[in-house]
């Protein structure tokens, strides 16, 4: 007989004594475990050409444009269905990417190493908010900024990474915590806190004055810059849970747009999943529900791990940007602490003095009170080429986590 | 007869519509009007030797030794004593100074403009937390930080301020209270937003990479780097409000660690004075009450400008810092609503609904609930040479009000 206390305690002992460190970058195929030439990482679970979300379509074509490895949308289209490329989840990969999360062989990944427990994820490089690739969009600007990025963000920032011995990522969010951020849509505070301790060491490395110059401001200006890595350290977090005999714990959920899966460290690489759900969002100027993406990304990592929409008690000012009020971001923070495990021991919110903040989503809790986990989100535009719409709030659907209840019932035989 | 209601409105307004950015630097005696070779400027309202409190009698020693005009602390002493010497307050010739507040004529000043209103006002460089001149310390290693400031940081900051066209300091303390700084004692991530936004233009004019390294680093480590700047731009908005006939609103308070004073709009130039109360603190290990110095710093400037103490309910993570608990911190503010005649337009507070802070204190308001304005102060060791012992909560005296408002009646006849 498995001991699921013991077992859940221990998944969310892992999950807490993680120490992620962003320490360096390299090219995916060269650094992501099992990447080939003619692979491509999407966010969620694994999804066919078939079954694709546009906005997922969108920035495969866009890959296969900035691979060069087609010349125009309609040759990578061609090729995208010819069976030629194998599409496969980041998170096989050890990798985590934002909304449709698309990491081809030659992009550079951030590598965050958790160093209590010695295991490494990998996250693309982030572009900002607006017109870009992991929204779908795959203009000549959006490939223009990716090109600048691998040649000049991407070698600066690494070689900035490297001179700094490291950035540590959990103490970052433990401060931003603290400072408005609820660590996954709002990392206002977290993306320069990063910005700040870099930039001292891109100053140093730069090739030359202008390059610190551009490069330290747009990490500066990109409220998102942080958001890759501290989604790859949530994975080194929930990764160090994985696989634990007996733990009702959700150690991932993620959407690829078209189905919304989680697993469960007790049951090891099995995905459970969905159709994903639709956002309620808040849409910028000219867009509106008819237009949106249902629920996309890799970023529900953060919440897995214990922050984001289960922190946004702590964030009060992301209700500007996602819709809702104050009181709405406080009731998310404590409805979530009825179906999660633990309290968080680093990750903690002042004006709930300073508890903290609701870790490790038991299905079992999720399924006895009927209610689903629920996050924050960036809105996708439904069709290829077009890009963010709108930002929203969302919850996971119930039948993945009723799907892994009878799954664990019929494998522990309770 | 004077409409008092009208003219506070206007004074509101003028504090409100203020638009302080810091542009460039100078030494004192360059910038400053009314600076000569043989003034001293310091906190709160004027004060003589023979009371001045022993951090402020620490940090005119140290700023002789700075000057290169006395060789030993107890040569400084004398010349102090002697006469020689004009002390005045840092208000008096639109400064402010934190703490001691002590500007001697080389020290490097920021300039801040309110390019609403053109009025230019000052502050020095902050030399960080602990053992520091604006606590009373003066040793080696603070004149050593002092003279590196001099030559190295302050040049370089103000070469990179020109270059950005100048920083918009309220655009940055909107954006820090909603990212859990109260704008006086937890300056976190206003810090951090001015360190973003100059380390592009450090990394540019600094004259070579180490320089830019150690100034970068310095400013993104000291979570007070803006204090100064923000004392400054606080000081243009009041300024903007002083001098209009029949007025209730307090335009200055600041405590020289002897008394504490304010002057009020419809009563011009006149300080209004009490003895300087003690803090309410949390004291860094080794201290205790009975080494603190009462109440000390032109820092005050906040709280009058409606952020500082008034805007606690959105920084409730300076109670680590301050005592108290996040209840205290927005009780606190829902308190200064009671004694001030605007809800401020620029500066609100997400967990109150996106309420503006209470801005303006009201000298009549004050007397009738007789709850008198609270701040949040940093603590100073009682004798001179020592330094920072602990950061707490204080209440301002009702005398200065009592008075204030007997004056006013008898200048306007009620």
């Amino acid at each position: 007989m498995v001991d699921i206390e013991k077992a859940n305690q221990y998944v969310c002992e892992q999950f807490m004594e993680a120490r992620p460190v962003v320490v360096s970058m390299g090219k995916a195929i060269e650094v992501v475990p099992g990447m080939h030439e003619n692979m491509l990482l999407h966010a969620g679970p694994p999804v066919t050409w078939e079954r694709m979300a546009g906005p997922m379509r969108g920035a495969m074509i866009g890959a296969l444009l900035f691979e060069r490895k087609a010349k125009t949308p309609e040759e990578a289209e061609a090729m995208l269905k010819s069976g030629k490329f194998e599409f496969a989840p980041c998170h096989d990969h050890m990798c985590t990417g934002p909304m449709a999360g698309v990491i081809s062989p030659s992009m550079l990944c951030y590598i965050v190493e958790n160093k209590t427990h010695n295991i490494k994820c990998y996250s693309n490089l982030n572009e900002g908010r607006g017109k870009v690739l992991r929204m779908g969009a795959y203009s000549q600007d959006v490939l223009d900024k990716l090109y600048w990025m691998e040649s000049v963000l991407g070698p600066t920032v690494k070689a900035a990474l490297e001179a700094s011995g490291g950035i540590d990522i959990r103490a970052i969010l433990s401060k931003a915590l603290h400072m408005g951020d609820d660590g996954h849509n709002r990392l206002d505070a977290a993306s320069i806190l990063y910005t700040t301790q870099l930039a001292p060491y891109i100053a140093k490395v730069a090739k030359d004055t202008q390059t610190a110059f551009d490069v330290i401001k747009f990490l500066g200006e990109n409220a998102l810059s942080i958001l890759n890595p501290v989604m790859a350290a949530c994975k080194t977090m929930t990764a160090a849970g994985e696989n634990v005999e007996g733990s009702t714990i959700v150690t991932i959920m993620a959407r690829n747009g078209t189905d919304f899966g989680i697993r469960v460290s007790g049951l090891g690489d099995r995905w459970f999943t969905a159709p994903a759900p639709h956002v309620k969002a808040l849409y910028f100027p000219g867009f509106t529900e008819k237009d949106a993406n249902p629920d996309i990304g890799d970023s529900t990592i953060t919440e897995t791990a214990g922050i984001g929409g289960f922190a946004m008690a702590t964030a009060p000012a992301i209700v500007t940007f996602i819709s809702g009020t104050p009181q709405d971001a406080i009731k998310t923070t404590l409805d979530m602490y009825e179906i999660t495990y633990a309290e968080h021991k680093y990750f903690t919110i002042p004006f709930l003095d300073f508890r903290g903040t609701p870790t490790g989503i038991d299905i079992r809790k999720v399924i006895e009170k009927q209610l689903p986990p629920r996050v924050n989100t960036g809105v996708a535009h439904k069709d290829p080429g077009v890009g963010q719409v709108g930002a929203g709030v969302v919850s996971a659907p119930m039948k993945v986590f009723e799907d892994a209840l009878v799954a664990f019932a019929e494998k522990y035989g309770f």
